[in-house]
């Protein structure tokens, strides 16, 4: 037999017991030391770096993959990605400070919208006769009975585990009972009067987190919020990683079901903790998230949503019992997910829709809510298109030299002055660990402002700074030097860093422009432009727009809506209409399929400048650049489209 | 700690280990050893009887109960009731032969009445248009839509669980699928053409045992049929007995339900494994029982059936998921359990109604179904009253002394002639054990003709014969000899067992009686009379009208139906209009609470005499006794009602 194998891990010292051949990422998860894996350990996005500090030989020879990510200096001393790295023998890994997952800043908050209650769980209190043997009625059939005569109810159906309750019920009101419905479906009877205590509970499962939210269904106001990080992450922290990582097999899609339905339940009972309020008395779950998250989360074989052509399972909104799904509210509670659009554009879009109300208004709105996939909508009440845009991670930190997520100590401001003086601010105010998708918009606008990059993005070799040296691939720009930082080292943003960023702004331009295109629409026409997300709400629309991200459009007419998805869900949780309004909206919105798009490539190509290859398009900022004397002297290649 | 006792169990000589304080009709029936209990173990059938062999002093004494029930005699030999006695150290006991349960005769027999084919489960082949970038349809879109297009089909609702699947089916039978439907919801979606397979599964719950049918859908079928003891009769052989153990509380009440559903899985593998159609094949089941075992079944609370006023819990029928019930049939087919009537009335009437046709028919009925409740329906299309008897166990050879069930080595015929001679018939033509109900039968109708018994139902102390003998409790009749039996014992009928009889066939007349009576009805309005269950089948109506157990008909007007509880369940699985027609019917069925009528006692006490206190009634049957010089000198009182 094998001797026993350790892996001690540095700096917190933890030593866990591991089988030979054992992944170390794998066993870093299973142990909860927290490595970050943007790419869910595929080896490509090199954000799981870790160094073996002991016993080198008793791991697995450096990969492919590794010697494509890893540079000389890194290999020399220790330097290894944990997803590529199996263990052969006891060693001691150290996890660097910037592979640190951290604390993430969350968002709950959301626009609040006005919506009429009418939600489908009500309840009603009846005062029942009792059956003699003159009158020997079966239990519930006195209960169906009075809830007709007394208040007007036809055609309601009793769900079976509430028919399993009803004799002792009724005996335990002593003939007083609330009888909860759903719609049609009894789905409670309780002894006595608890026609006062109506909870529901409303989610937004993100790629990264969750928010819930438990609203009083009598008031429609929300009791508790909270938010928690969507433990799937492991397992990849892109949709695509995690679809890749379900499709291996029901046993692997069954592990990110049940993470996702565990976080969900955790936070239920957290909201349960904090407020008092019982599980029973939460009666409805109404859920939105993006499609892979859907299929996820309701245990759908998300597979071929990242095959051409992209279709999910369903689009109609999905009813299940609490119960069927394992989530803890009352178990014949039911569980409603929004409808979904199409393709990548998911119930979560649903709910932008809901919280904007896109679709009743007269002016034409353009929303967008920027994540992995950036979803679009661009319309108003006579026609609405949707698209999805894969801007990738780069904004999570991804591919990004010293990218991180929006996590304590992430730069998420940068100011760049005439001398090239960089100003920034990091999340909490701690030292900089990494850099966050807000400041790297920063970045952009700011070093096109000073000229430190031209309008392809690329450096500008003339520049004479300290901060603007050559680095292993290439030039690169210092944000902050070493004795400033967390990590001990500079955190510089690469020519390549540059280009991941470029290629995301694109895909979101791209899909803005098809879409305003195929309504025949210019900037000036678009009325109101809403921002949703977290990502949204932290970027400097200003910046976003020097560099082509949103379209040039007057600042007021920008609307940020924060976790509108979130809106959306309340919204529908407090109301059969909005749902009814959600499931006849999503089937009229044309989806449009960027990439069978003919002039996707040419438009993508010509997103790919600062702010846009068609300078007129985007006047205030020629002529701030015309300012500023950093005006393109030659004009980028325009592709017509 | 306590030294580790035993019971081993002779004559099969099985020892098993017992912990102190355990009760021994309990320790039989964990060790599998098979021991009568007709009352549930509550010491009052005295159908336990064991001897212990050895080590007395091991066992509690003797309690109030035992000593009513054994003889001294018995008490001297060791006997015990084994559910009275409690061990405390090691000890060997001896089943009696007359204790044993022994091999039970099942029916699964019933009329074939022919149903238009209507199941509410229909499949549909589908050759569905791949999706395209151009085309990028959710799947169950365009499931949905092409069930519209090519089947006309509408409103259509997709089962959870069946989404979960749709993606691998689709891709699977490359686009080829066929749908299942039970009524508008879609519960399967299988790769390619199965549109031949089609199953569909009956299930009678009887008290004693079920009957099971596997049935062809596409053609309505039997395709197989079983039968099965009923797991809950070890916890009481009637439904008073289980539902007195299962108001103890919810973890008896599960395991009644467990036991039952059970007992229906284990039905459907035989079934399965005789025909090699597979589990996912069987995509509904609909079931028939009273009203206990409809409850019992259910897992909803029977308590309140057994307390006046005797409300069960809801009449409709009951349809439920079989992935929620525990059946093993395709866990997303449905359960559909028949509508009750009321009271004791159950679904297993309701399915006699259906194969009867009463409802529909012009002539008066009456039905009957004979067991421990004996259900009563009398009337035609224009209105039905039903009603029922508690005739109690003694059928089933409860309180009766060498009483038994319809098993192996039971005298099920009995012939006395005028020398007072006995012919008998037993069970599979062994030596005899004891007697069942239809022998009792026989044997009141046969001593009413030779004069053993007056129409009071008394011995006749004048008789002078060896068979007529003292007893313990009085006289008593010899109906085999001590060496002719595989007990070694006379059997005999009792003074105490005769009135047991009459008790129970006084019930199922007074029952009758008032219904007729309720309807003005006299014996020659009644053209047809339906006798329905196992128990009906054998009896001998010629002997159960002398008795005056079935009222004073032309023999001609009666039609044994057998188990048409069964035929009912099989007609609802094949079509929806008899589903229809059940729920419709149920509801106008005039229920007749017998304790609730003021009449009761008196014509109750007019039944109890041999054939009824009104001869009058009987015109035949007085004939008859006038013919054999036996009509009774003085005339019974007869109470007017
Ligand atoms: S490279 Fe290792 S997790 Fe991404
Ligand atoms: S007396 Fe023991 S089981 Fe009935």
């Amino acid at each position: 037999m094998a001797r026993e194998n350790s892996v001690v891990f540095q700096p917190e010292g933890k030593r866990v017991a591991v089988r030979p051949d054992e992944n170390l990422l794998e066993v870093a998860k299973l142990a909860g030391v927290d490595i970050t894996s943007v790419c869910g350990g595929r080896g490509s996005c090199g954000k799981c770096k870790v160094i073996i500090e002991e016993n080198r030989g008793n791991v697995s020879p450096l990969t492919e993959k590794e010697r494509k990510i890893l540079s000389y200096a890194e290999v020399a001393e220790g330097y290894r990605l944990a997803c590529c790295t199996v263990i052969k023998g006891s060693v001691t890994v150290k996890i660097p400070e910037e592979s640190r997952t951290g604390r993430q800043r969350l968002q709950v908050e959301g626009i609040e919208t006005p919506v009429k209650l009418n939600p489908p769980v009500r309840k009603y209190f009846l005062r029942l006769p009792k059956p003699s043997l003159s009158d020997p009625r079966p239990d519930a059939e006195i209960l169906l009975d009075e809830l007709r005569r007394q208040k007007g109810l036809q055609n309601v159906e009793m769900d079976f585990h509430v028919l399993q309750t009803v004799p002792v019920a009724l005996r335990r009101g002593e003939w007083n009972v609330t009888v909860v419905l759903w719609n049609d479906r009894i789905i409670s009877v309780d002894p006595g009067d608890t026609t006062k205590r109506l909870f529901g509970y409303a989610v937004d499962v993100g790629t990264t987190k969750l928010a819930g939210y438990l609203l009083d269904l009598s008031t429609g106001k929300v009791v508790a919020a909270d938010s928690l990080m969507n433990p799937q992450i492991p397992y990849g922290e892109d949709v695509i990683a995690r679809i890749t990582y379900a499709s291996r097999g029901s046993k692997e899609q069954k592990k990110l079901q049940k993470a996702v339905v565990g976080a969900v339940n955790q936070m239920v009972n957290s909201l349960l903790e904090k407020t008092g309020v019982k599980r029973e008395e939460v009666y409805e779950m109404v859920a939105v998230g993006n499609t892979a998250m859907h299929h996820l989360a309701l245990g759908i074989c998300p597979k071929y949503l990242a095959l051409s052509p992209y279709t999910p399972a369903n689009r109609r909104g999905v009813n299940v019992t609490a119960r069927n799904l394992g989530v803890k509210i009352n178990p014949n509670g039911n569980v409603y997910f929004l409808p979904i659009i199409g393709g990548f554009v998911g119930a979560d879009t649903t709910g932008v829709l809901l919280a904007t109300e896109i679709y009743k208004r007269d002016e034409v709105c353009l929303a967008i809510d920027i994540g992995t996939n950036t979803e679009v909508l661009l319309g108003n009440r006579e026609e609405i298109l949707a698209c999805s845009c894969a801007s990738g991670p780069a904004f999570e930190g991804a591919h990004i030299k010293h990218g991180m997520r929006a996590a304590t100590g992430a730069i998420e401001k940068i100011r760049i002055n005439e001398d090239l003086e960089v100003e920034y601010g990091t999340i909490d105010g701690e030292k900089p660990r990494g850099i966050c998708g807000s400041a790297m918009v920063d970045f952009l606008a700011e070093a096109l402002k000073v000229g430190v990059i031209d309008v392809t993005g690329v450096f500008n070799k003339e520049i004479d700074s300290d901060r603007l040296r050559g680095g292993e691939g290439g030039l690169e720009f210092v944000v902050a030097w070493k004795d400033e930082t967390s990590t001990g080292d500079d955190i510089v943003i690469t020519q390549g860093d540059i280009r991941e960023i470029l290629l995301a702004k694109a895909a979101i331009h791209t899909g803005i422009s098809i879409l305003m295109r195929k309504k025949g629409l210019a900037e000036r026409d678009i009325t109101l432009f809403f921002i949703a997300g977290a990502f949204g709400s932290y970027i400097n629309p200003e910046n976003a727009r020097i560099i082509g991200m949103y379209p040039e459009l007057p600042l007021e007419r920008i609307r940020v809506v924060g976790n509108a998805a979130g809106t959306g869900a309340r919204m529908a949780l407090c109301s059969k209409d909005v749902r009814e309004t959600a499931e006849r909206i999503v089937g009229g919105i044309r989806y449009v399929e960027l990439a069978a798009e003919a002039c996707f490539q040419a438009e993508f190509l010509n997103s790919y400048f600062l702010p846009y290859a068609d300078l007129s398009k985007y006047p205030e900022t020629s002529e701030l650049l015309r300012k500023l004397g950093k005006y393109p002297k030659k004009l980028p290649v325009y592709f017509p489209t």
